[in-house]
């Protein structure tokens, strides 16, 4: 059973949908976000510095290698989410990885829409090697869209010729733009937020009028995975994103990577936010940790 | 007319006092420290920086003066709040005056009642000036339970034999911990969330079998303040601690310390939380910045 720290995860998707019916959303996103992160707890001897000129944010643990990096892109459907959403659990991974996170703002859609999101991933990756990082020393990692694009940013970015990073950890990453997943069905009635219709209409956004949902750089099982370093992928088991997972585990093995993915039974959309309070989300932080670890070649 | 987000101010009090009154507050003291912390942005261009071996941190905003520190007092009413409720609050100040900020978590009660609070404020002053900073250089600054603090403290840090700082700037300072104010039937209708019962309730609870309201370590008008620097009290007009702000005045004017009282009209309680989105907390933020600015002979 879920434990009651995670049912919080439950009950903020619920608390959203309920919003999203009556149509009483709050226009002010920072705040959205604010109660977004609400379900991290703060982790302790952890800094944040922010990057001069970025809309981004260095999160340093004591500690920490300073060598090594998890470049961090946040979830939000493209349209919500921020460096500060997603800065306390990027902090406990980063404590937990040992190792110094950046998290930045990309920009969103409606105003932003396909690929400045993930155009904007590449220049920042590509400021994070000119800042002196080894490519084989940086893990990409993020949340629903952002895990979508841990695997399209490094698509994109080896098109325009700059090299690899170590792997990825996506975790209830967001791939297929169609939304054809069986667990859209399977799923319908445990996911607290998510429906078919939801996600397609974020697409819609995310894409614009000239977009493809069949574009590499949006759905990477339409672009070629082959030559990726690992990927670790975790998702609820009550997702109706599920199936995305899956689809992403399997295209990756296909085409002959590392791939490993974890289910957690009965967990909702992004339920690693309640890192801190919550015994499965700190679990999966510690599950990843052991991956970054080796793949990042620490201790 | 109080601005719309100001009102957000008020809101946030009417929601907790119905979660008093309806007995469902949570007991989750970060998660309720958080929410408070909903009211303000997040300010650009500061850092935030772990204080090892103390639940503190440093608040620098970039291009800060370093010799120059604001001393952060953060209220809750003994019973809450912490470094991180009011983190973005006093990062807006400190961005304001171009200097650091040191905040930190004071012991709370019930688990720990009088003078704990006092003695670990005076503690961290020692640390700070132990760090090289010259006690001119310092200005104490907090809300509420942490405005009496910027009183008391210094009178208890000259109890022991350390200098005073530059001076004070508290903010809907509690200093009458019998709840002894006119204001407290003036503004009864005014305030969305104090009443003359509660704040009783909170100092039985802060004092503990043995401590007395008219100890000059709780309550500073029953203490000498002559010889302190100069004070600036900032009070919403509709709160029921308007009269704690103009005794703490009186007081002050009496013992012959400059001291300047600013009454913001239709404002509640600590109503500079919503820096960043409300015109009248961004003012008093920059009033704020004008007299620490000149205190600590800064430009």
């Amino acid at each position: 059973m879920a434990s009651k720290e995670s049912e919080a995860v439950r009950q903020h998707w619920a608390a959203n949908r309920k919003a999203a019916k009556e149509n009483r959303q709050d226009g002010d996103q920072e705040l959205a976000d604010h109660r977004w992160a609400e379900l991290t707890t703060e982790p302790a001897d952890v800094d944040y510095l922010a990057v001069p000129g970025r809309r981004a944010q260095w999160i340093v643990p004591h500690g920490a290698a300073a060598d090594r990096v998890l470049l961090c892109l946040h979830g939000g459907g493209f349209v919500g989410g921020s460096q500060y959403s997603h800065r306390k659990l990027f902090a406990h991974l980063a404590r937990e990885v040992g190792v110094r996170a950046l998290v930045f703002d990309y920009p969103l859609a409606p105003d932003h829409t396909h690929p400045a999101q993930v155009d904007d991933a590449v220049d920042t990756y590509r400021w994070l090697l000119d800042q002196g990082i080894a490519p084989e020393h940086v893990l990409f990692t993020g949340d629903s869209a952002g895990g979508g694009l841990t695997i399209t940013t490094q698509l994109r970015a080896r098109s325009v010729g700059l090299p690899l990073p170590a792997g990825a950890m996506p975790f209830s990453p967001w791939v297929d733009f169609e939304a054809t997943g069986a667990s859209y069905d399977e799923n319908r009635d445990r996911d607290a937020f998510f429906h078919r219709d939801l996600v397609r209409g974020l697409a819609w956004i995310f894409l614009g009028p000239d977009g493809s949902p069949r574009d590499p750089f949006v759905n990477p099982l339409y672009g070629d995975l082959t030559g990726l370093g690992p990927i670790y992928i975790q998702v609820g088991g009550d997702e109706v994103l599920l199936d995305d997972a899956q689809q992403l585990a399997a295209g990756a093995e296909k085409a002959g990577v590392e791939v490993e993915l974890d289910v957690f039974p009965e967990m909702q959309h992004t339920f690693q936010m309640a890192a801190g309070r919550a015994p499965e989300a700190d679990d999966a932080i510690r599950r990843m940790g052991r991956f970054a670890r080796r793949v990042l070649e620490l201790r």
